[in-house]
């Protein structure tokens, strides 16, 4: 990848820019697997075949990567579950959507775990600006859920009494209870129990009346 | 602590277990801190001037020592969590009390968490014994809490349509919530929301025929 056909002065950038994204892939794994603090400069330049220094050069430090592996991942937790969901209708269509989608990627088989669960159980106890960085990318996944909890409300499909921060309290505990039994216990019930109780949650709350 | 007035051979064995509990107790409060993968040998004998060696000959690894971590906190547990539950009349009263302590270790202003809740966390991606006495510990406390919501179905203060294994589910995860909330986002109204939910959820199931 680090051969291209272009002049190799205007290549420099972009050879930097390649070598970055290499190393930030790589980075993103080992966090999948063994999480944030799992990464090291020193297996990430053994993974990536680079000097220590050579990794150095693009991150200034351990704390610069990790923060730039949350961005990458909350872009990529943006791609699989936030833009889908915008295609669907506005209010509960599109949080139905949203809870379904962060589900999967949180109970499936895969190795891999939402970082955004297994980060807040790994950060909750160091300050410092990786776990700013996290909390920052957990608000505002709360915040796109908040919303569309609330355009569930306006738009008449959720009741007018429905408490919408109990509801995001409620939603978030279910995600979070799937997340243990399922890594955790290794429970194969965890994603039906979830769902069922997601189901009997939403309609608790819907409004009757409405269409 | 090693100075006894009992002749120096009987206190032999005592000393060797005095000092064990003396490790063992500052394992405890750097793995209530750091979690049980912030114990390392270096730090605990720092912790307790002693040398590693020394450490050491006290328990054969640092598995064997995160182990006994993990049972010396699973007593403390039961004392203050299951014990003075069992005080308490058989069925909701008891549910209601183990639940409500539960909460209050989890969420507490204290620095130190809920070990089921964090080594879940910690553990959930790590195989191993360590991870399987943490999975053993968890699996005690959530079958006590079934058979607590057991006796309160078979006792009538559930209705007989309760599904016991969703209702441990959809408490776990409120109890998890909770945590979460408090630990990482520094959220103060989680024990309001995590406890008004709690309570919406119990009467769901009452039995409102009964008493």
């Amino acid at each position: 990848m680090m051969h291209t056909r272009s002049a190799h002065e205007a290549n420099e950038p972009k050879k930097g820019l390649t070598t970055k994204a290499v190393i930030l892939g790589a980075a993103l794994d080992i966090a999948s697997k063994s999480g944030l603090e799992g990464i090291t400069i020193g297996n990430l330049a053994e993974t990536v075949n680079m000097s220590k220094s050579g990794v150095f050069a693009h991150f200034g430090s351990r704390e610069e990567l990790q923060i730039e592996v949350i961005r990458k991942y909350y872009e990529h937790f943006s791609q699989v579950v936030f833009v889908p969901a915008l295609l669907k209708s506005k209010g509960l269509p599109r949080l139905r959507h949203m809870i379904d989608s962060w589900l999967k990627i949180s109970v499936g088989d895969n190795t891999s775990s939402c970082f955004f669960i297994a980060g807040a159980a790994e950060f909750d106890d160091r300050p410092g600006i990786v776990r700013d960085e996290l909390v920052k990318s957990v608000e505002d996944w709360r915040a796109a859920l908040l919303r569309a909890i609330k355009e569930s409300i306006a738009l008449g499909h959720f009741k007018k009494s429905t408490d919408a921060r109990a509801l995001l309290f409620q939603l978030y505990s279910v995600v979070l209870g799937a997340h243990h039994d399922s890594r955790f216990l290794q429970n194969p019930e965890s994603l039906a129990l979830a769902n069922k109780l997601i189901k009997n949650v939403i309609s608790s709350n819907q409004n009757l009346k409405s269409n």
